[in-house]
């Protein structure tokens, strides 16, 4: 079999023009993705809203207010929150508003109160000026008929849900989250509910934690069960799979025989796009296309396996949930506390614990999840680098 | 009524010693909180196993193997994935054995296949020594019986779950997700599905943002609907969500005489900490201990009431959640584009948006929602600065 080895770059570009998942309508949820730009279908606020508590006025009556020489206006009445005001403001006229209160016909103008003196019943005294729209927030300042209120391919936040809400959108066009098939394999391996796991046999530990980083990158896991190790099987679940849902991930298995079986099957449904990455944990990672939808064969430990998921999969996922803005990655900059060495030619990724600004790096084997489970997020030493010294200063990318 | 101006910090503070939600039994899932550290029951693994493909041997077999002096040993078995060994390995003899496979009894070592060759059937030479334990992990060396899998108080992570997926671990004393009421009040509000609001009538803006707060933080929002400005009213519902939530949210109100109101109706049900912060936007934030219940009252511009939220409401949601180990903020440092001015003596939050290392501000009303779903994240103008110039190096704090 021609093997092809790629970078993690490599691999995501060949990966870049992956089939995105159903469009649907949703209501707006924290990390739902519009599929298409949501625009406003109204001016919003409606109307022109008084932005401090005071008076309605008409700018023109208060150019020459001040301290020592105060407009003097007629009070005609008072606005009432979420009604129409009763009446109009005419010239010499003013009417008590509170914050958020309509803007009454006739005025163009509020006066914060803490600029005003009532100095007998019925009148009020403007101790300062006002320009026309001064403590006014006008129609459609907030957004215009047709403004894009929030952009496609963001996953929605708290304020976009506020904006939504605002202009009265409470169902959008959104891709479905995908739908990532998590197929485990292994003659050896168990369900985690096993109480007593016979000699030789370990817990499926990949399928929880792959569960969780699907639910990161806003996917929908699909826990397909474990399969054994045997090519008939394996073929029958990943058909199953590939048919039903958005993403596949499966265990390429951690033997040489073991993955074998798995490119075999693989290669039987799609065409492999890279037989390993260039990176450490994780070189034995499987990429294929099978009929548009997107497999991924990950290496049988655990942890090399979280690492090509986090690398590889995130990316893939959000691409599939139709994301073209993801967030940033949280980072924090810390200075390496020992030297780490690396192979030129590949990218390797390498767990750090961050105290106070020294990032100290976990290693053991990767057979082990306990260097991640302890580490507060990792560093990539890049494909050129044949290592990093001591006293580095380093981006560390954060866990969550 | 006396007024207490407290800083962001001073109310975090006198929230410090909140009561922490009920603890429940639950499933490891993405975020759940233990509530104790969760130990080992059983040495994980439970029997030494191969790390790599290979030949398992006595190490003290092969010490003097080199290529030009291969050790030679008998072939009397092969290592099947997830059975236990047919027979031991005794001097001068050798297993094959697969990643991931049981050691057999005898055997101290897995020779890597790539430094071997098979000459003839039923013996192996082994172009390398090997030392004892190499190419093993050995029981217990992830985790012995009572080592910390996961601590209290760190929400579980992707490897979090793997780890005590691995380790049989189906329930854990976890916090229950606290329950936050959000109670909006205002007679000018009306629910974000009125199709069209009346003039001066405004939908509720603030309570899907709050919840989507509320979510990011760990909490499970109540939407616990629309109070009009009536004391008893409000009353009613805040002794209602009181009695039944473990943190309370409500609108203070955007008016003075809103404002006015709830202060009165939450000093009632309980002693008022703070009525005010030193923070824009974000003066008139109203904190309270309600018999251990938490009540934060927001100000009324919603943009104004997601900023307390995040920096007070959420650290607030964690404490009762029983987070200890808050996941640091995604930050990234640019250059800001403009001057901008502050007052000493309080905090100020900047929306910005940040393109290729610059960082420039989205100013606007604060009744405005705009500047905040336009920025990619917020800058802080301390204390007790009086603004900061453009081109000043700063930390802005990212949206997920």
């Amino acid at each position: 079999m021609f093997l092809t080895v790629r970078t993690v770059g490599e691999a995501l570009e060949a990966l870049a023009g992956v089939r995105r998942s159903a469009i649907v309508a949703a209501p707006p949820a924290l990390g739902v993705v519009p599929a298409r730009d949501v625009t406003a279908g109204e001016p919003l606020p409606g109307w022109a809203r008084a932005t401090v508590d005071g008076y309605a006025v008409r700018a023109a009556d208060t150019y020459a207010a001040a301290e020592t020489l105060p407009a003097f206006l007629e009070l005609t009445g008072s606005v009432r929150m979420g009604e129409l005001p009763r009446g109009a403001v005419g010239p010499g006229e003013a009417m008590a508003i509170p914050t958020g209160g309509l803007l009454p016909d006739g005025a163009d103008a509020v006066v914060m109160v803490e600029h005003t003196t009532e100095p007998m019943p019925g009148h009020v005294e403007l101790l300062r000026g006002v320009a026309p729209g001064e403590g006014v927030l006008q129609p459609g300042e907030e957004a215009a008929p047709g403004d894009v209120l929030t952009p496609a391919g963001r996953p929605l936040r708290a304020a976009d849900l506020g904006l939504l809400a605002a202009a009265g959108v409470t169902e959008i066009p959104a891709y479905a989250p995908p739908r990532v098939g998590i197929v485990s394999t292994g003659d050896e391996i168990v369900p985690p509910t096993t109480a007593a796991p016979a000699p030789g046999q370990v817990r499926d530990a990949c399928a929880p934690a792959l569960a969780g980083l699907v639910r990161e990158a806003g996917g929908e896991p699909v826990l397909r069960g474990i399969v054994l190790d045997d090519a008939d099987a394996l073929e029958r679940a990943l058909a199953e799979a590939v048919g039903r849902d958005d993403v596949v991930v499966v265990s390429a298995g951690s033997s040489v025989g073991a993955r074998d079986l798995t490119a075999t099957v693989v290669g039987r449904l799609g065409e492999i796009v890279c037989h390993g990455l260039a990176l450490k944990p994780g070189k034995p990672t499987l990429l294929a296309d099978c009929d548009g939808v997107p497999l991924l064969g990950l290496p049988g430990n655990p942890r090399s396996a979280l690492v090509v998921f986090r690398l590889v999969g995130i990316p893939l996922v959000r691409a599939v949930a139709g994301i073209t803005a993801p967030p940033p990655p949280a980072i924090v900059r810390a200075e390496l506390s020992r030297d780490v060495p690396s192979a030129a030619g590949r990218l390797d990724v390498v767990q750090v614990s961050v105290r106070d600004g020294v990032a100290t790096p976990r290693f053991g084997s990767s057979a082990l999840l306990g260097p991640m489970v302890g580490a507060d997020g990792w560093l990539r030493v890049p494909e050129p680098a044949t290592g990093l010294g001591a006293g580095t200063m380093v981006d560390v990318e954060l866990y969550g």
